[in-house]
């Protein structure tokens, strides 16, 4: 029987696994709280005797598997397979976890960062079709993103490639960006930065809007309530879309320009609008690139969900 | 002995060829016209001709070379070995290149665009020291580019990759471009944009300059004048140099947030403007880079000039 990777999505509030096979799909999948008592301490233990602990349930050894792939929040250290400044996870100090899980549960252990690792889940079985060239662009609190050139994970010089969220698009009245610099799109892109619009441009806004009303009677206003209003045509959260969609889609041309990749997938909470929010994103995509780029590089809503950081994770075993 | 590389820089005036070791030394090197008459038959014989010639006048046989490594300009096909609408080369079908040249001289041969073979030579001995991350911008008539990410030149899915010159970057009143959009960097950065730039700013300028002088009573201009004005001081030329560099230190600030290069390589007639030019790019890449990027990825200015095209052209054929 061919052999089995194990996955791992390390987040904030839980902690999911997953067996996947060599080709991609999962055969299991569960997950455990994240712990962060302690100053996370109980993380890394957590996660060892829950792998031990199903193994043994599904009658299986380590003999069946590869190896165990991981993604985790804060600065990763691949060689050392260690992470620093994962804050959300309470952990302070640079934190071992390739060291401890290889020595506890004797299969070799690789490590990236969230981001690039739910790239190369998507990049592998998701909207990527395992194209070698696909950059993924997650829309969530902030703006994440990954790239895939040429069949690598792209990490740069000092492991800050892919940081998508950083390009500058915004020229108007640029809003500061929690990186020290103003005008990103993630101040304009993610769900912060929607609302961020909304605000902006319900202050220019006469006419009439249920989102401007909510506004000005300081109710509170969500990213996915500015999109749900967006669809339904009204008048300030359509030109709220507008705006979102044109930072967007520049991004992406000029992401297309740089590295014509297969895929563009757009994945993430804000990308639940759908179809809704790519037409509005390739109309500016369209506007702002070449023939040659705009009839080869597509834009696609990511695919796998949830499921993108364990099958990526599991994917670092095997490229 | 080890063996050596024939690499050729074949543009519209000349071929230029060398002799280049594993190493990427130059040991040898001449240049030949280029003859565009008879839609450009002529090229590929004279290239054969020339490198016989050589060969046999240094006492050497193909059995002292590893291969041939070519750049071209049009639309290179890499696995065939051809050329398509190179058209300042009469080239106006698809030209058939690697397949005349390995059949006359029994040696492998390399063939990609001369914007990416240009920026592997930069990479491989110029100003990107041999790094594996290297971004290579050229500042000509128009502006090219070429991306070695994780050590492999991007070529993207329809080999469109490094297309920088076609970033957006002008939101201002953005010129037209040749590829069909508008606010190109290249309509702003290369040696054509920095004249537009000029045109502009000298209508809503209305203070003493050499500058708008020349322009008002429709004298040439041309970017080395603009560039040595500006370091003169001449008011017009330090607005339009100002805003050239912002426009180009924008889109490298962007490039690094994507893909965190070693180094960024601003070379091409433009850049023989040198350390002034890049004073000045630096200051607004400083501005839009988050610390993380702009500590790690550094701006230079390419080292090889004119050798940069041989010896990436060479590098095709180990690489």
């Amino acid at each position: 029987m061919a052999k089995k990777i194990i996955g791992i999505d390390l987040g904030g509030t839980s902690i999911k696994l997953a067996i996947v096979t060599q080709q991609g799909d999962i055969q299991q999948k569960w997950s455990i709280p994240t712990n962060i008592l302690d100053g996370g301490a109980h993380i890394v233990p957590d996660m060892i005797a829950s792998i031990k602990h199903k193994i043994a349930l599904l009658n299986l050894t380590t003999e069946d598997f590869l190896g165990i792939g991981m993604g985790s929040p804060g600065v990763v250290n691949r060689e050392n397979g260690t992470v620093t400044g994962a804050y959300n996870l309470g952990w302070k100090e640079t934190q071992k976890i390739k060291e401890p899980i290889e020595k506890e549960l004797g299969l070799p252990f690789f490590i990236d960062n969230d981001a690039n690792v739910a790239a190369l889940g998507e990049q592998w079985v998701g909207a990527g079709s395992n194209n070698p060239d696909v950059v993924f662009i997650t829309l969530g609190t902030g703006v994440g993103g990954g790239i895939i050139a040429d069949g690598n994970l792209i990490h740069g010089v000092a492991g800050a490639g892919g940081e998508i969220g950083h390009m500058t698009v915004d020229f108007d009245e640029p809003f500061a960006c929690t990186c020290g610099k103003k005008g990103c799109l993630e101040t304009v892109a993610s769900a912060t930065g929607i609302v961020n619009l909304a605000r902006r441009y319900s202050e220019r806004f006469a006419g009439e809007s249920q989102l401007k009303e909510r506004i000005d009677n300081a109710e509170d206003v969500s990213a996915k309530m500015v999109m749900d209003l967006a669809k339904e045509g009204d008048h300030l959260a359509v030109i709220v879309y507008e705006h979102f969609a044109e930072y967007l889609g520049m991004a992406c041309a000029d992401i297309a320009a740089l590295l014509n990749p297969a895929t563009i997938v757009i994945g993430g909470g804000v990308s639940a609008a759908g179809e809704f929010l790519l037409t509005g994103v390739q109309k500016y995509f369209n506007q702002h690139t070449f023939p040659q780029v705009r009839e080869t590089t597509k834009l696609d809503l990511a695919k796998l969900s949830n499921d993108a950081g364990v099958i990526g994770a599991a994917s670092l075993v095997t490229k």
